[in-house]
């Protein structure tokens, strides 16, 4: 197993601006602050989502486009680096005015209502994704 | 963005009482430990649930009850100050007996079978909400 | 309210290796570890899934196999001891191809796709489990 041990360091509480784009603002987040390696997790609200689903043996991705207010159930992810620039890797599950679910991978898109992040950076070495042929996607290594 | 800086404090492993009210509880439990800017995250079962749904053009709350047993498929959240009093915010993810998901904002009267929480301390400024007019919710500021 | 307080230690970044079988990858990395406390977080994929629903008055767990490519929109869960051995105990929620989501008490014969996964080491006092009869579920006491 993959294994990488890691400290701590602070943690940010945020907000993304109401109409802003979700994962393009957590993007620019961590890359305007340094941040390379953190986890996240929050819980809101978005006017509409754009999320994806793997394709596993295909090797690509399926676009699912949520025109609709949902409540973000919850949202959780990670940072780490590929091509030596942070990266933003989120998952979400949103819920509809009936409570049904919705999930995948955070696609950019996604529209803020309100959101409420913490986000906790991590000391440790580098965590590095490279393309990974077996699966077809950047993964750690 | 919002962005507050916090450092993380002593961790409550926590698991409320059978057949008490979740919410109710850790609400109970933040205010009588004055915790006044935290972290949680939960996983377990309820015997019933209440969960919410907020109409963004509306800014008005849709209530679904689901009366059955459920798992808590994931519960996560935060606590910050609404006019001086620690306030629990939070989300769950809960699914039925095929799986089948239901999601949404926590709400009184989702009474506990069993839930193990962790609820991270954090230590900084005040995070505070107050009423925004945009979305008719009270945010952080 | 049960509530034990306890200190963040180191956090191990893990993925687990292609095809393995992901609860036992888990439970057997915290028994060579010898990590008896922590909280965990992850994201991912699956080929396939093996997920619980308890039955709350029968006390009998119903078994769901979801044999196809799944996303792990989201898992959490912890390790505290059972008969002085760490136990992981794992929620999960999986999306299909329409973002569906399946959730449930993660089993073994769920097969990593690819699982990017935080795992917070916690110092403190023993958290240990054992059968309650009122639920039929071995708890922390």
């Amino acid at each position: 197993m993959f294994d990488v041990q890691a400290s701590i360091g602070p943690v940010h509480i945020l907000k993304p601006e109401y109409g802003s784009d979700l994962l393009k603002e957590l993007q620019n987040y961590v890359r305007t602050n340094g941040i390379n390696l953190a986890w996240l997790s929050g819980v809101g609200a978005v006017s509409r989502a754009n999320i994806r689903y793997y394709e596993q043996p295909e090797q690509k991705w399926i676009d699912l486009a949520l025109d609709q207010n949902l409540e973000v159930a919850g949202m959780w992810g990670n940072v780490s680096l590929l091509n030596g620039e942070p990266i933003v890797h989120v998952h979400i599950v949103l819920a509809d005015s009936e409570g049904h679910c919705y999930g995948g991978h955070l696609a950019d898109g996604t529209l803020v209502f309100n959101l409420e992040i913490m986000l906790t950076t991590l000391t440790g070495p580098n965590v590095i994704r490279k393309m990974d042929p077996q699966t077809g996607l950047t993964l750690w290594y």
